[in-house]
């Protein structure tokens, strides 16, 4: 292999795994309160939002993930008028929240102001146009504090947060605890998606958060996708208590794409089952997990 | 990230990207005939075999790769009683195809003896009593010689062989005039199989391999799976003149699984949906390629 | 060792063998007519200039390497009015030059004015005021050309060129052919001198140049310094037809350096006599080899 | 740069700075009761004693630390009969100990026995024949105990120790406390030598272990040489009450090399000389720091 490139993105999963993605240049850097705040330009993924060294988004396949973490939740709802963001600074989940016309309001929940601000410099194509849509309310907070405190209604809550950590500020949001807030919110007819980690990295915390929305929700399923600048197969769970995700079927997932009017790269009714259908050795652990977060006892994800 | 470990298996996949895979231990390494073959102890997957810098199996992961190469093919032809397997030197492959009871005769051609002794020492787990099954023929030779010279017909052929790399050994055994011999051998109710590179590495190649495969063969099919080791989604392509793969249905695996009496670590119905149902955005990249494979215009996988 | 860093620059000085420096930004980067030129900032050696991924000059310790290549040409001199500076671009080695009052004219001849360019903007403590003095004539063109065809003579001939790399720019200016019209241009009193590889790294290339330099000058001698940033002992050769610099005593350094009124940082007479005193056993490589560098047969750097 | 090895040995000097080194092998790698230790074949330095992820000595070079190490001590005192070692496991300082016929008997204490296993299965260039010398008495113990223990007098001690880093084992060997200990058992006309870190990476701790020195010997130089495989000068103190090392000539040193009969590969009197002459920016800030390390202040050396 000739190697004719010097600069070098080491991502480490574990102390003893790492990726490396060949880099063209860092278009921009800074510390912000919360975290360092990266956008990088790389060779095989065009620009990656990095955030204290880890990799967010990339403009080959954020559409993957995007699309993933939001169109199950809203085809099984059918027609959602108001939707909550947590977290979700690039903007891109946003985007595709408003794919859905018959939305009216969408409110995005996001910590760290400088995120928003360097995702509308340097990713406009992960948010052209959406912070400017009349639909959109942007808060800058703590999306704890807003789900305990807010008096809304939502028909869909969309959980794109970053992983429950040790010191993090987002294990919180994968306890039991913030769970049934969610569910008081969100109604007998609304639902709940989350990011859960990836099942075969960190398969014990995917479990967990499975296991966890299980303890509130009627109906719960786990789901993941390959994102390749992640390098590894990422995790969601939905959850609801009126409608079941796995009754789901690709050709209703298509006929509603279609009487939506919904454009996607990545989602339709056969990216759908590839999703829900989960190999036979992931799925036999993550059902054998029985174990939940709560606030006092959290689950921490490996770092 | 605290970083304890100071030996690391760099694996190049492109110039500009790279995965690092911290080690334990070199367990082997010599250079064969045909290649550097390594067994190295890792921290994340257990023991590797490594030919040429290129991970070929690990100890965690290799059940999904080689389940998923054997079962559909075998699944789809029902009851194959002479199977011949390309490649598959560490003997996992031929682990798979002799749990089926129907199995009468198993001829494995494989061009380097070194791969096979070094995993009869060092990667027990991957071919444990196989090659002392009186059902197996072990040729060490070339796979492209063998199929062209012999007169025996076989029911399913699986091609278990290193990438179509310019300069390699086998990139002649991804070509149109190889498949209409393949094709010969196996008649009208035969399967062929193969490894067909990653969809998301290299999805050119892999797209071609199913193109070259259709001009001749009836019923093609592709379909890929996410395997940790590789850090990438792996190919595969299955065709038949007599059966259509594509209308295998989920009951119908779990009902010829039980049948056989096989165990499986990750092939299921569950896994062949997964793996069947390919995501739209690389589903109308293979399908969109036009372009074949030739003896003469030989397409090479980009190193 | 808790690693917090993420982005690396990678420096091969082998194919097996690598340095890696943490990286803050890329602060330049742009393919000039001919080379890929870059200024990074490191954690460890502040700002980096790279060409075509190899360390030219860092913050922190370009002052060694430039000291290092000019003063004992200048104090051997003794009084140099004319000097020539082949390559340089940076403006350092000229910085130095210009320290000395004797000096009239000091000409630089480099290829690429981009790279003058670059450090003007990003690295003025390399260059300030350099470019904008009186005696100082920058000419952008081939070192080559403009050796063989001046009719001006020099007092001092400073080499500050990149190796003699196989295909790269510069092998044809370390043969015995170049030294020869070197030679006459410094004439009996004058001095040249050159970088000269690493003696640790490529110690054959180290040796021939010195000893091409023996076939042409009647004084010659190697010495070498350990540059941080090159993480190797970085080598160079002087040479005169009129004076024998292995007896410029450490006092007689101090003296003339006090009498210039020389301000340093690196270079004084005991930094003189720890260069210009050789380990036996490179000592003893140096003098063995017995092979010298012509137009028809170069001798090229390993790369 | 075509890489054509993909095992690496990643040596992290700081956490935003590392080496590389390609690998052929790993021998051999267990975990003792203090380290784990490794025997590595490399492309670049031959086999490679690695403790703790830190290279210790390499095939291609450990001639230069070694000799750097034991002979300015043993020419300064001239005619040594008692030798005490402390460390130096691999038995290579002892080698050149034994090169001196004066000696009586050589005493080296190690507190690692698995380190002097390893290294005399595994690296025997370093100590062939050694431990069977009749000179040579060896301790498995701690050295802060012998020293504080013994009644014995010795005319040279070497101190070939790991380094004081915070939480090792080590750190106390360089404090005033030990150093007073290790003058009282030199005597009036004895040398202490020590390995003292690299006054590149960590010129502070290199300082502090000169000045913590001056405070109880009255004679003390630093000097340092570049070792490849460490990828950085390398330092020690030499220290003695009755004979000054600044006054070491070249030629006594070549004169008493001579009249032992002692054969060496880098040591001579030219060598001394480019080892004890400083460069001025070293020199001055070695000169500048004004900390001692103390048992109750110890100074670490930053990891």
């Amino acid at each position: 292999m000739t190697v004719q490139n010097w600069f070098w993105y080491m991502e480490f999963d574990t102390p003893t795994h790492a990726h490396m993605k060949g880099l063209k240049r860092i278009i921009h850097r800074h510390r912000s309160r919360y975290q360092d705040i990266v956008v990088a330009e790389s060779f095989d993924y065009g620009l990656i939002l990095i955030l204290d060294g880890k990799t967010q988004s990339s403009q080959r396949d954020e559409f993957v993930y995007h699309e993933a973490l939001v169109h199950p939740a809203m085809i099984l709802h059918g027609s959602p008028r108001r939707v909550l963001v947590l977290g979700g600074g690039e903007g891109a989940t946003l985007r595709e929240v408003l794919k859905y016309t018959s939305v009216e309001e969408a409110v995005m929940v996001d910590i760290d102001e400088d995120v928003v601000k360097v995702s509308r410099e340097h990713l406009r194509f992960m948010n052209e146009g959406v912070f400017e849509d009349k639909r959109v309310k942007l808060v800058i907070g703590d999306a704890l504090d807003y789900v305990f405190s807010t008096r809304d209604r939502y028909d869909v809550i969309i959980a794109d947060l970053s992983d429950p950590l040790e010191g993090g500020p987002a294990y919180k949001l994968y306890t039991v605890e913030f769970y049934r807030r969610v569910a008081e919110i969100v109604g007998d007819t609304g639902v709940f998606i989350t990011q859960a980690t990836s099942p075969t990295n960190t398969p014990r915390t995917h479990a967990i958060i499975y296991r966890t929305l299980r303890e509130v929700f009627k109906y719960v399923a786990y789901y993941h996708i390959f994102i390749p600048s992640f390098e590894a197969a990422w995790g969601f769970v939905i959850a609801s208590n009126g409608r079941d995700p796995r009754k789901l079927e690709p050709e209703h997932v298509d006929r509603e794409l279609n009487h939506h009017n919904i454009k996607t790269r990545f989602y339709d009714g056969e990216s759908h089952r590839h999703m829900f259908s989960v190999p036979k050795h992931l799925r036999e652990y993550i059902e054998s997990v029985d174990e939940i977060s709560t606030m006092n006892n959290p689950v921490y994800m490996p770092a």
